[in-house]
């Protein structure tokens, strides 16, 4: 049969104990689909630096890259916050991105039926709300030039922003992919009235949007953009951005959703190879405890089957299975209405493994 | 007399009719206040592009330069939108605030009890809501160089951002000197785990804030920001931030307030001079119809007449004025339950100013 390799990276905080639910996941569509999966372990961000040195150490990465997918828990916590730069979790975040040629974040957005009410927003605004953010990932800001230098005034520091016309073609026909398989709108965010970049992005747009005349275009401007998700977040369908710009509304269009912890994401390069991993962070406040909602991670593994795998039967099994356990009032404490009658990690793990 | 000098930039779409009520306003607060004022008009973004050929005509800043404050209306338009970039309304903004070294942005973001129910927020989670976005409007990535050249990979474009130690300080130092005149909490947004420039930034926030121990500061990364003012908006009081950052948050935190056309704005550099605005844009769809909502503009002659001139009375009258023309159930179009009733521009800067 044809095993697929997958690097798991647990992480930080809660990431171990999510991880070890998804791994289930997994290994009950092998017994169920006949796929076959072989787990690799490796060190990474702040536990890697205690027992390595560094965020990212070399055999992690090489792990990484003789897999074909990665699937990550969580990264970081206040331990490792006051690091030097080269000893911090994100530090390695940013790296494993680069090294890896994950140029893409796709972050979908929306909103589970038991979770309506978690949403500050209000529940007939919320209605519909189904969006995938796909963010551009090593480039712009992020690994521009940066630097001090004493200036007139005093000291200065400076950071570049810089992007090539193919880092913005190769983003942006990806987005038109995925509208192409959805509803057919694409938002593409820019700032083009004050950034070059942005200037540069919004004419690669225009003139990849040619190939795809099925696809209806709108351009907005940023500050209008994290306006406009607030007033009509149903409206939107995919949204494609720049690094920083994806940053900020990615997790703006996760909160509104009220469904943030359990939200699912996948970092992709150019063939099917991708890194998955839950949106939330890695909850220091709660690691080891054993409470944390595995879901997001469970749904990480979906994400992977159809994104990377093309195992539909097994991803449309995943999601089918958390909705039933939802949908019979299984709750982790994270989502639970009534706290005590909350479930722990496990618990919430076994039914779902059980559901598929 | 003392008597002010207000320069008066009505500029584009809606922009003249509410000035025009704004200064009804002034001219009632000098009858009753016994303030004088000398209004002088000046063409300022698409107008000036048309009659002038320039978004910012010479005449027209020195004009702000020998005034004692500036009240704009709005500039911009879809017709000057595919301008190049030195014929379009924008560039006149960022050029007005350099040139009058205007470095700090102030967009106050509060809830009009008759507009709660405009919000998409949760009523229960917009309660108390009343925050400042202090946002740094002459540095960063506006204001640094940028250019295209050609790279390997093909065409590539530039954008620097660039902040020195001064520019970071005399922001910050304003941020916490507001901060002081009210709940005495200041969140610090940035990058610092990206970002050189948010590093520089952070370092110098934490240096001042020794000189002010009786203001409780937080540092929140921009992405966390974006979600925590969804979360729990009333537990900020002020935000202060750089250029980029500022313009999406103000804009988001402004939008979940519900009250967005109300909202007014100053912006200030060092000494008392200042330029007051409505936050809302030109509104071309409705421009020159007389139904547009003049209240935003004339509380910015409030905020005007607090942080230039010190006429606290006077601000205090207009503030109260307008409270009680909503209270009494009046309403422009734009915030009508009932259309049918609406009033037009005029109506309601009449009520104000009588109400004054
Ligand atoms: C930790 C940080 C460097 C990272 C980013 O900004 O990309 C995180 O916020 C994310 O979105 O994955
Ligand atoms: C028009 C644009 C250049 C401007 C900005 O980004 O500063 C606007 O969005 C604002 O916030 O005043």
């Amino acid at each position: 049969a044809d095993v697929k390799k997958i690097a798991v990276i647990a992480g930080d905080g809660i990431g171990p104990e999510v991880v070890a639910e998804a791994i289930k996941a997994m290994k009950k569509t092998e017994e169920v689909f006949g796929y076959g999966f072989e787990f690799e372990h490796g060190l990474f961000g702040g536990i890697a630096i205690d027992e390595k040195g560094t965020p990212l150490p070399e055999d992690t990465l090489a792990m990484c890259k003789r897999s074909d997918a990665v699937l990550l828990g969580a990264v970081g916590g206040p331990k490792w916050d006051n690091n030097s730069k080269e000893l911090r979790p994100e530090t390695g975040l940013l790296g494993i991105r680069k090294a890896l040629g994950l140029f893409s974040n796709i972050r979908p957005a929306n909103v589970f039926d038991c979770l309506k009410e978690a949403s500050t927003l209000k529940p007939e605004v919320l209605e519909g709300t189904d969006l995938i953010v796909v963010r551009e990932l090593t480039g712009g800001i992020y690994f521009g030039e940066k630097f001090r230098r004493e200036g007139e005034n005093g000291q200065e520091a400076v950071d570049t922003c810089v992007y090539n016309v193919n880092e913005i073609e190769r983003i942006v026909r990806q987005a038109f992919e995925i509208a192409r398989t959805r509803s057919k709108r694409l938002a593409s965010v820019d700032k083009a009235n004050v950034l070059e970049t942005s200037r540069l992005w919004r004419e690669t747009v225009i003139r990849i949007a040619t190939d795809y005349p099925d696809v209806e275009l709108e351009h907005v401007l940023v500050d209008n953009c994290a306006m406009q998700l607030l007033r009509r977040p149903a409206s939107f369908d995919v949204i494609v951005t720049e690094n920083m710009f994806g940053d900020i509304l990615s997790d703006e269009a996760a909160m509104l959703t009220g469904s943030i912890g359990m939200l699912s994401s996948a970092s992709l390069g150019e063939g099917a190879f991708g890194l998955y991993e839950p949106v939330h962070g890695s909850a220091p406040d709660i690691a080891g405890q054993g409470i944390a909602n595995p879901i997001a991670t469970i749904l990480s593994v979906a994400l992977m089957f159809r994104l990377t795998f093309g195992y539909h039967d097994a991803a449309e099994a995943i999601e089918r299975a958390v909705k039933e356990v939802l949908d019979a009032g299984h709750r982790t404490g994270d989502i639970a209405v009534d706290k005590s009658k909350a479930i722990g990690t496990t618990a919430m793990g076994d039914l779902i493994v059980n559901a598929i």
